[in-house]
């Protein structure tokens, strides 16, 4: 039986989570297929963003950091994360950058092992982990200089024996930015573990994606970003989860004061708040971090098993129309078909990948591009149709046939995040 | 001859900066002596904001890392406020915050030395420091963990006795948060580089208040916040500044992908980009780091020199009425009265300074207090009129004289920043 863009229109009629997408601003002739590098925008952000600058900023002032709870906003907005993420209460905080909090994590989980085993000194990760933990590991490495270094691995397949005596921490990217292939996070974090080593998880591409369940899988660090499928805003401030084991044993690096005890008391000396409060460390942008609830909001109308659910069905189909309806040109599947390893994206390999974007781009299909060859496709089920997925697979497969993609300026290599 | 309202009011009629005060949003019935804490918001934020989230987010969506210029916009903001703390283009980002960009410095600067002079592992600073410039220092210290340690000053006539060639770095904020005194950065960074030790300063309180001339100073590095005098919004991104002849030295340790030479070449191996770029991390917060260029327009119509005359025009009216207006009450100057040491705010210290600051709050002239016992007036001359100044001096009359502060209302203690 082949499919046809009715069937689509009839799964849309009956998907539970088709009302929410009115509650997102999409543009005009446009699907989007890139919430997993910067989630689409709630229609509640500019309202939002409205009343912090001209209310809470404007008319309160200095006041709202009290009157407005500025500065408990990265725990409140942590609070809010924590169930998405199989975290509790007063376990995660939104706040800096993945980039640094996964610094903070590092240093925090290095210092750990240093007073067990203080032999531990070799960081495990994958070739293919987006780069910045990699550099962000480096960075760490070179500024301890004592010895510290970077192993990296191949393919998951390749971490038992990358394990030993020698490994202080194992650091993963729970679903890889690339293939959306998805670690069983229990499995492994049991298998560091019974090496001797700590586990992190960045959860970029997972929060709000796919099930997460960090205290399940007893996972020691985690970290991750608010504004890919959580919605939060261009470049809204990430979290750091830490497990309440490690919370108060250990006072990470960068020390700022939104993680000293009493922050007002202007002490010289610096005591760690108790929890995971120490892992803040400067002053937040309110009004970037205030559009984080708006996404969360829109969250709590739903469950992560729904979500789930449809995010399979999205990609089962967008897998299927592709292999079905464009078979004739050289697309190879690069994303797991086993659900229990597949992340909320698909991404298929072809020879002229970034021009087949750009063309797909100019017909309001955006998805993105990844070296090498690497198209990426991101499911959001919170506003990503099954009648997307068909006309999306249609314009693939027009962009395709007339090879318009391969008129030169599609072949302009620019800044895609 | 004594002062009266008039003739504040004829200084207001011949104030040329008068005129900007209409591009800032102030509430009715508030006098605002908080600008050094929060700047005030201008009235262009609420549309830019609303530009960047329906616009750029969510009609632009994904491409406006390219189509709005997202990904440069820390350089491009850096550049904006390079001439008004004496740096040149090229020489500034504006990204992350205060404590996280002293971090980047900090651990510069101990790199820069340790190839030098390996024995330099002090670093100098004052007690009386903003606090989180000294948990930062301790937090680097204590994660190198290698005989670092931190050297505290009680006054700055104390700096050359704490200098000597156990010295790496000098830290220090150019206006004291608490009392407002300022260095002489030209004359202490000499000193400073004459020890042997490079010169950090922190310009918090200083960029857009006072001027500040860095590479005039040929200082070493620099951080900032933009939230204060340059009215950036709450937690507004911060800046940091490295001087030409040392931005290719090293490669800080929070070494992000921002900061990579090819970000979206996406290898696993970090090279450091050349130049100011280095200094980025991650994924900055779009809509906040927007509004830096609302405040920043707003100086672009004046001068250092028209900002400093009135700044200094302000806070001697405000010293010269608060000690004649209100001599009968316990009222001490902390301020320095010389112009080339004072920056753009005048604290006094009252035995129940906390309880006068929260009565006078109620009236609605917001200054701010600071442990022990000074209260703090930020004179922002954008938007402060002479009006102001008097009206504030006899509001603190008042309550000095019917000591309504003294209620138990006005004895909570809360977060103020």
């Amino acid at each position: 039986m082949t499919l046809n863009r009715n069937d689509c229109l009839a799964r849309d009629t009956a998907d539970p989570l088709a009302p929410l997408r009115d509650q997102f601003a999409l543009p005009e002739g446009v699907i989007y297929l890139d919430g997993n590098s910067l989630g689409a925008q709630p229609k509640a952000a500019a309202q939002r963003a409205r009343e912090v600058i001209l209310g809470e900023w404007g008319t309160g002032l200095i006041r709202s950091w009290n009157d407005a709870d500025w500065f408990t906003l990265p725990r409140r907005l942590g609070d809010a994360l924590a169930p998405w993420i199989g975290a509790g209460a007063g376990e995660v905080v939104v706040t800096d950058t993945t980039s640094i909090n996964l610094f903070k994590v590092l240093a925090a989980a290095l210092h750990a092992q240093r007073q067990v085993s203080p032999q531990r000194k070799i960081i495990v990760s994958e070739r293919s982990n987006f780069p910045t933990d990699l550099y962000i590991a480096q960075g760490l490495a070179h500024l301890l200089d004592d010895g510290y270094a970077l192993r990296l691995i191949d393919t998951p397949e390749d971490l038992p024996g990358a394990l030993g005596d020698d490994v202080a921490i194992v650091m993963l990217t729970h679903v890889n930015y690339r293939s959306g292939a998805m670690y069983d996070m229990t499995a492994r974090t049991e298998e560091i573990h019974a090496s001797g080593a700590l586990a992190i998880w960045d959860l970029c591409h997972s929060a709000g994606a796919v099930p997460v369940d960090l205290n399940g899988a007893n996972a020691d660090y985690a970290v991750g970003c608010t504004y890919k499928y959580l919605n939060g805003g261009p470049g809204s401030p990430a979290f750091v989860w830490v497990n309440k084991r490690h919370q108060d044993t250990f006072r990470q690096p960068l020390s700022g004061w939104w993680g000293h005890r009493t922050p007002f008391a202007m002490q010289p000396e610096y005591t760690p708040d108790n929890g995971i409060g120490r892992y803040l460390c400067g002053t937040q942008p309110m009004v970037s971090l205030s559009l984080v609830q708006c996404g969360l909001d829109i969250f709590a109308q739903t469950t992560m098993d729904a979500l789930r659910a449809k995010s399979l069905a999205l990609t089962d189909l967008f897998i299927e129309l592709v292999e079905s309806r464009c078979a004739a040109f050289p697309l190879t599947l690069v994303t797991p078909r086993d659900h229990a390893v597949r992340g909320s994206q698909v991404s298929f390999e072809h020879p002229e990948g970034f021009a087949v974007i750009q063309a797909l781009i100019a017909r309001g299909i955006i998805g993105d591009y990844r070296e090498p060859h690497i198209m990426r496709f991101g499911f959001t089920p919170l506003y990503t149709s099954f009648a997307d997925v068909w006309d999306s697979v249609e314009a693939l497969r027009d962009v395709l046939a007339t090879k318009g993609w391969d008129k030169p300026e599609f072949h302009r290599r620019g800044a895609v995040t």
